[in-house]
């Protein structure tokens, strides 16, 4: 089948072009940014010479509907509402990595602060958490956020158990600078950025609506999260270190069978022994889980990596198209992480 | 006066050359280590070239009680509480940054997994949190351990004001390499941390029984802490992000009010309006903190920033040192953080 | 085809699995090291669950000839070169990662400080620099070394073409640590090489004799090389910045025409019209080359980068294994660079 | 004596803020720059709270004249040459660390593309090597660059020995990125800088010109000098490895001479037995300097590093400001290197 990436120069749509290289299914045929236009991808990074030479395009969705058979929006959020918009219309498959498809039009606007799309729009969207939604047929994909899908992967076998005593859930979570993405500011200029360690937007940070929100499917009486996010001085990578108090004490027995109900047949989560680091899960479209519970606090401490541009983005927009077309879910993903 | 330290090619022990290089009112006189016995400083550690040339020489309790006035401590643990006995025999002032003596006997023993100090040693030492100690003119000191400064400094004001909901106190504290000390290991080898982000002693680092002592003193309830650690790929700093359930909803004015109770009379902590990053204190002995409070989860979140090297040991010492001797607190300890 | 490492644990066999994770015509069957036997790699290293869970053995040739086509070592110098003697006697296919077998008897006792191979075994094998060499159906390549690899494939096209002023050359290399390998010491120790620059090895680095020897293969005037070694404080890399005096001024023209000469045909070395940085190259098997040319002091300056552990070690052994076996010389190998 | 700085928001400024608060003999007094008037410079900087209170103000040369014995321009360049010119006016000392009144009129509108001071203003100025210029009782003096720094005080022992072949020098040098500046750029962007190394404005670097000048003073047959730039992952630091082929081979003991003839009374240049690497001196004023020697190709490798903030810029300034005034050259600058 045949690709187009809408948002191709920023970080998201870089990563969908490294990953794409190596998919037996799915051939990346057009590319569009809003700058750039008519120059060679790889005259720009070139570190693509030889793996994508494509020539950057000005946004046309009849070019894009005529040519290709599905379109990744990897835009900035408040872009692929509109642009989405021609595609919605014309029953054409979608997967947005933005924002901009994730939340009810009233709260997407108290959390982006930004005009949402219509709720009719909205309403076509699957919110594709991959392990957790059945998206196979599915036309339009909303891709969940990195610190969500961390998150998400994180808590969710022990919201689903019942496990969680839902009135006090910490999530102290840590994201790599991709993650703030390519745009130029103090908070990412390197001497700020470098042997620092900022923690920002606590309590107002954009996923955490989505969050609760997937949360909620599951238990409907979670109100709530408390949540931080911090950036580490690296450039790809998240942690979320997850605190639940739980219900009633637990095992280590009774713990891991909660998750192994959610992941057994999970390839891309990973449940490991010993807590998790970064290096476990770099350059792959894995999720990789530990945990650590404290008898003496009753708390149970949840560890989940993930590499924000893969699983957190490009990789699961991939698995996505994966289960959406019916190809093998892991196709284009079993790179090893590069751990170093 | 004069000043002794032992062990010097330990990372405290090297700041404490730094640090007393500019101090008015003591010098230090003989430095100790176990090996590189004969060599000047200053061979070893280029470095120090011209600032400290003094030769290394094997311990020798007597000669420092009769050349110098007071020694301080920055062996490894296990080793203090057998070199110190002698000056206490002798009524010599100590300062011990290492844990040796800050724990009872039974707690250290269980905590560090190794022989104890005898009780009636440990008796002598007053703990030295200086903003919360009057050590002035005690002569055996335990200088408060790194990440156990940064987690007291900022929950002792909330304590204090019985404003924390006590059974739900999560510190989730990340510290920089120095803090790990400078024997090669695994976990201290550059390509193992860089990029990386790793979380150790879950529920079982040595400064949690330090941490609950503490603040014991200021609320007998309080009973335990959930209280995890990792490491940052930085030399320096330590955050102690720490969030607390509170009793009842507080104003932003009341909290400062809380801490502002505690703190404006101490030039070493600064309370922010912003939350402080660990650029706001390297290379100087302040205390940052600063906070958030989520009203929807009724969390306060507060975060305090040190460098380990100073404020969490030899910035301290001497911090302990000035105010037990009666110099002004802040002698040789003012300089501006390096930011960058 | 069956293949097997010897020296699983090391970095460079690392990333062997990871590569071979990908190749369609070699399947890696059996991991050797000389500890942690009976232990699967996976659960050594939790981030290869699921990518390779073979079992560590003790190393026994036999085994290996009975069960396998190639046999790769990736252990230490000094290893390899008792290791492979059985497979030499035996004829069976050999790729020596290690500087074992890169230089004559003499010259490898002087700079490795180390007993030799036997003269007869070293006649034995081809230095395989891909690009230059054919290696086509040879039994026994030795892979070039990492600083070895970026320095010759930079200078080449110059020496080849006779451009170079051959008494002034000098190259500034430098590396990411994973070069410096997986043992413990202070060099690799995080607080000594993080924020830090470090000149090492100064006019020893044993990579100084292979060079010039491979140098000398196309220019016999060739006499020296002032070479130099620094490590970079990043995992991955390797950039050789060569300055050489030129026989007599050229044009952009005149220097992109030598260099193209060379690589118009070769898949991984790509010249960029800018010099390029490391990240250009990260996780790939490319080399990518630029130049600037000073007509003041008529110093050319060539600048080339590699990913140490894949061009640099692991890729470059498959780019021979494939070039050895007919396979596609680009199997396994195409994969994006990760740039971030 | 009383301080004016101008551009006090820039990297130098801010630098000399933190030296000179532990200056006995000067006082910052009022603080000048473009933007932010009216704002405590702790109020955008937290971690100056209580280290530096003062006002941000707008540029007032007469309320500077009125109010204080000096001022010092950390302003980029560009600006220091339009607003020193009512100083220079009224005979009031100025220090300039920018680039403005280096170089002659017409070599600096050549490199630095900007229309240059007058020549009249420009004559008026020393140039501050403080090893090497003698500025007591001088009024202007302009402040060497970063690279420059580095690179003439390794050189220059050589060049006056007339021991250099001249026409082969080449220097390497690197740079943290607050050599950079503050200003917001691709190039300066976390996630392009980390994990990289990146070499820039090969052969067209704004401080050949002021080394060759400098150089040329002590042997005028010094005709040009090729020399790199790059960008080292890390905030401080200048490591400026010189390359220099010598007129006839020398000993050890030879070089050891040629250097502790200029610099074995100063202060600040501490020859180093083993190459020195860039914690040598971070933070501090110094400039440590270590060599080898090649018999083989008759290479003279000279190492020097320095913090670029410090010795390179602001701890420079604060030396020449001492040795203007007639002060002990080494007043508030002989803090030890932070080292780690």
């Amino acid at each position: 089948m045949k690709v187009s990436i809408v948002g191709i120069t920023g970080y998201s749509g870089l990563e969908l072009v490294r990953l794409l290289n190596n998919h037996r299914e799915a051939e990346l045929v057009s590319v569009y940014a809003s700058k750039e236009i008519g120059t060679r991808l790889s005259d720009i990074y070139s570190y693509l010479k030889g793996i994508c030479d494509l020539e950057i395009q000005a946004f046309d969705s009849q070019a894009i509907m005529s040519e290709t058979d599905l379109v990744i929006f990897a835009t900035p959020s408040g872009i692929a509402k509109e642009l989405a918009q021609d595609f919605l219309a014309a029953d054409f498959p979608v997967i947005d990595i933005s924002g901009d498809h994730r939340l009810p039009a009233e709260i997407y606007e108290k959390w982006y602060q930004k005009t949402p799309a219509k709720q009719s729009d909205l309403d076509k969207f699957t919110y594709g958490l991959a392990e957790f939604t059945d998206v196979k047929g599915k036309k339009f994909i909303s891709n969940p956020g990195c610190y969500a899908t961390a998150t998400e992967l994180a808590l969710l076998p022990l919201i689903k158990a019942g496990a969680a005593d839902l009135d006090n859930i910490i999530v102290d979570a840590k994201s790599g600078l991709t993650g703030a993405g390519k745009a130029l500011s103090e908070s990412s200029h390197f001497v700020n950025v470098h042997d620092n360690y900022v923690t920002y937007k606590l309590n107002r940070h954009q996923h955490i609506p989505e969050i609760v929100q997937e949360l909620q499917l599951f238990d409907k009486d979670l109100q709530h999260l408390q949540f931080s996010t911090s950036l580490l001085p690296v450039n790809r990578g998240i942690m979320a270190t997850c605190y639940s108090k739980l219900q009633k004490p637990l095992t280590e027995a009774e713990i891991n069978q909660i998750y192994d109900a959610c992941y057994a047949d999970k390839v891309f989560v990973r449940m490991q022994e010993e807590l998790p680091e970064l290096h476990n899960v770099i350059g792959s479209n894995f999720t990789d889980i530990g945990f650590a519970y404290n008898e003496v606090t009753n708390v149970l401490t949840v560890v989940s990596v993930i590499d924000n541009l893969v699983k957190g983005a490009a990789g699961q927009a991939i698995q996505n198209l994966n289960l959406m077309m019916g190809f093998d879910e892991t196709e284009g993903l079993l790179m090893s992480p590069s751990y170093l």
